[in-house]
């Protein structure tokens, strides 16, 4: 079904519901834990034609959009303002308010300025009943249970986001963006930890290996160092007078951890150059194997020299080439396993490892997900940090909004048909 | 009953939920809308003993605290260490944790910083059946529902909570505080916006209205000019480049709107004593009045003014002195009303005009509380925000956890009981 409204959208809801027919919400299908597949064959119901942009409050810095307001056109909208909508996920290009809400996206500025749920106001969601609520406001404080907390990253299951007030964040009055160089990731790691140490608070701290600064160099030649062990890209962002105060010291605190460069960029042109070359990284590595698969986990920030060697420990062990290009100042990883998908003895593998590195970050006080979420392809390992007492809660809480479960089913809580669909990995958009 | 520890709290709750009795939960018992208060004769189970501060992280930036620990007693365990934790309302050299996380607790800082639900990573939750369960943990990302948020601002009616692992955040490089003097709390307001407008975040945006410099003064005596209508407690924190450009354009912004003054504190102990007046300002009130009622409320922050104009008109209306001291930045209001609560008459003219006031607060696109919650006091405004069907939601979301409706019984929904008990004002502690 594609409505074209937020009233069309709820009627088709009511009418599944007349039927008791169960439904997957998907906005634009970006998502990388496959949220929006459509298992059990239920209808599917794309916002991604709700696209109007529905008030700017300049003064109180909030918009109200529909849920197919793609994300980086709230960001253009209200340029001419001086404000921005803050979380950036690769995707933003493409990806929809929607889908951001259902899966409280990150980005590599939310180090700084916090993920979706940090920004969302207020929503108006279609409950799988075709009741619409709206849910928070135009103010930060919620009064009573935070439903919209609740709601932000429920992955759809709590039925369908049609409207999101967001808040709108002042740019900044001047950026820094360097590209630190090092000959190895653990020196790369060891500044990170310094730089967090020493109180700076960077806009995004995001890390590039070996691989994967091959693979963006080979695609887009923006001249990074292919024979660097690893990259940081450091952004600054803040009042103009403090920052190169601040970028001084990151310079140093990268040098003291050897790295052998540290580039600045000169103008705008440069810095998006190098945005380009991290948002872009992961189309970029389509060039090295035929498949990959992106996987997403978290550790607290300074256990990220640990989780990096045990992802190289799973690469050895199971005869396979991982690129790591991530979040490093919210230890937030992202391992990229290259494979061939006609080779099923390296689709196992590939599946093993992957496990393996979700156990690391568990075993580190970490999580499964950073933030792409559980979808179908983390369902199996949800056991890892509930027990089934929580989990049993977790569906209780569900049942309060969709007590039939017609709202994106089989999705997020362990259910024995979708343990079997997730053996089979599945080539991934870049995101 | 008063455990010493998280486990013999469990068991505690334990040997309640055996008998099917009744519970509140309690911490320092500085609410100020009635949370703790004992309705409907339940077991008052106080965490105030659960003393321990039980691990400090430097690297990560978080500790792991029991529920009784006071919110000041942590920024000055990890002062050393150049980090504070947040979230300060006026009652933090009382209030303890397990109260904060359960109103969800704000404070002047919370402007830049957010409120606790923005500091809360994990959770101990003391469920009413006496099953204990930990949720969120070391890193940001909640996995799954975010049933931290969701415990948040619960008011207790989810459980106990005995542990808390809480975010810290580094000092700022710097200060500067000033107070802005001003003829009428009109241009003090206009200057607000006007700050928020030029895209500056001051870590603190305060008003006082003549009321309150009135009484403020008299109790501390630091050279507040009693003459003004209003003053703005303004603070910047960052790097300390920064903060010289930044004050001069908040200077210029509070000039231009008719700013006859702008004091900066010339040291650590200028600033102490204006954070010292404006935290312990309500305390202050005792002089004026024999009793007070502190009203919450809050509102989109352009429609500061609007506010204003509603409460004068109330305090007209039923011949009451009002004071505003308030967080500007944020739109959260407190208007003090004072009154005699021997004088029946003028007990129900401050209930009356609380509620216009409340209902005023709604009416500009705002809420009932901006940070004070629900507990008994603002029960009969809960229909206010939200429909019959959506309290009945959040009902049947209190039920998951608590299905007989043990903890802390008869708060945050209507009941018939408490719509009766909530007619008395009561004179309140300064928080």
């Amino acid at each position: 079904m594609l409505p074209r409204t937020p009233e069309e959208t709820a009627a088709v809801v009511r009418a599944l519901a007349a039927e008791g027919v169960a439904f997957v919400p998907r906005g634009a299908g970006t998502g990388l834990s496959g949220g929006t597949l459509p298992v059990g064959a239920p209808v599917m119901v794309c916002t991604s034609r709700l696209q109007a942009i529905e008030a700017i409050d300049v003064a109180n810095r909030r918009v109200v959009v529909q849920a197919g307001v793609v994300n980086a056109w709230i960001s253009a909208a209200v340029r001419g303002h001086g404000l921005h909508y803050a979380p950036d996920p690769s995707s933003q290009p493409a990806c929809t308010i929607g889908g951001n809400v259902a899966e409280n996206s990150g980005g590599p500025h939310t180090l700084k300025y916090g993920v979706t749920t940090n920004h969302v106001l207020g929503l108006e969601l279609v409950l799988p009943s075709g009741e619409v609520v709206r849910l928070g406001g135009a103010v930060e404080e919620r009064v009573g249970y935070d439903l919209v907390g609740l709601a932000v990253g429920a992955e759809g299951t709590f039925g369908l986001v049609t409207r999101a007030t967001l808040r709108l964040v002042r740019n900044p009055e001047g950026y820094r963006t360097a590209l630190a160089v090092f000959d190895s990731v653990e020196a790369a790691s060891e500044a990170v930890s310094d730089v967090i140490a020493a109180g700076i608070v960077p806009a995004a701290l995001e890390m590039m290996d070996r691989l994967i600064i091959g693979a963006v160099e080979a695609a887009y030649r923006i001249g990074l160092p292919t024979d660097a062990g690893a990259v940081l890209l450091v952004e600054l962002d803040g009042p103009a007078a403090g920052l190169d105060g601040l970028l001084a010291e990151v310079d140093a605190v990268c040098r003291r951890r050897g790295a052998r460069e540290v580039r600045v960029a000169r103008d705008d042109a440069e810095r998006a150059a190098l945005w380009k070359a991290r948002k872009r990284a992961l189309g970029a590595v389509g060039r090295l194997a035929p498949s990959y698969c992106t996987q997403d986990g978290v550790v607290p920030r300074t256990k990220v020299p640990d989780i990096l060697r045990a992802i190289a420990a799973a690469a050895e062990r199971h005869r396979l080439r991982i690129g790591n290009v991530f979040h490093a100042g919210d230890g937030n990883i992202h391992p990229i396993l290259l494979f061939d998908e006609r080779n099923a003895d390296e689709c196992a593998r590939v599946l093993a490892a992957g496990r393996e590195i979700l156990e690391a970050c568990v075993a580190l006080g970490g999580s499964v997900t950073g933030e792409h979420g559980i979808g179908v392809e983390k369902i199996a390992q949800m056991p890892l940090l509930f027990s089934p007492d929580d989990l049993l809660a977790m569906t209780r809480l569900r049942a309060v909004f969709d007590p039939e479960q017609r709202a994106n089913p089989h999705k997020v809580f362990p259910d024995a048909k979708v343990c079997v669909e997730t053996r089979t990995p599945r080539r991934q958009v870049p995101v």
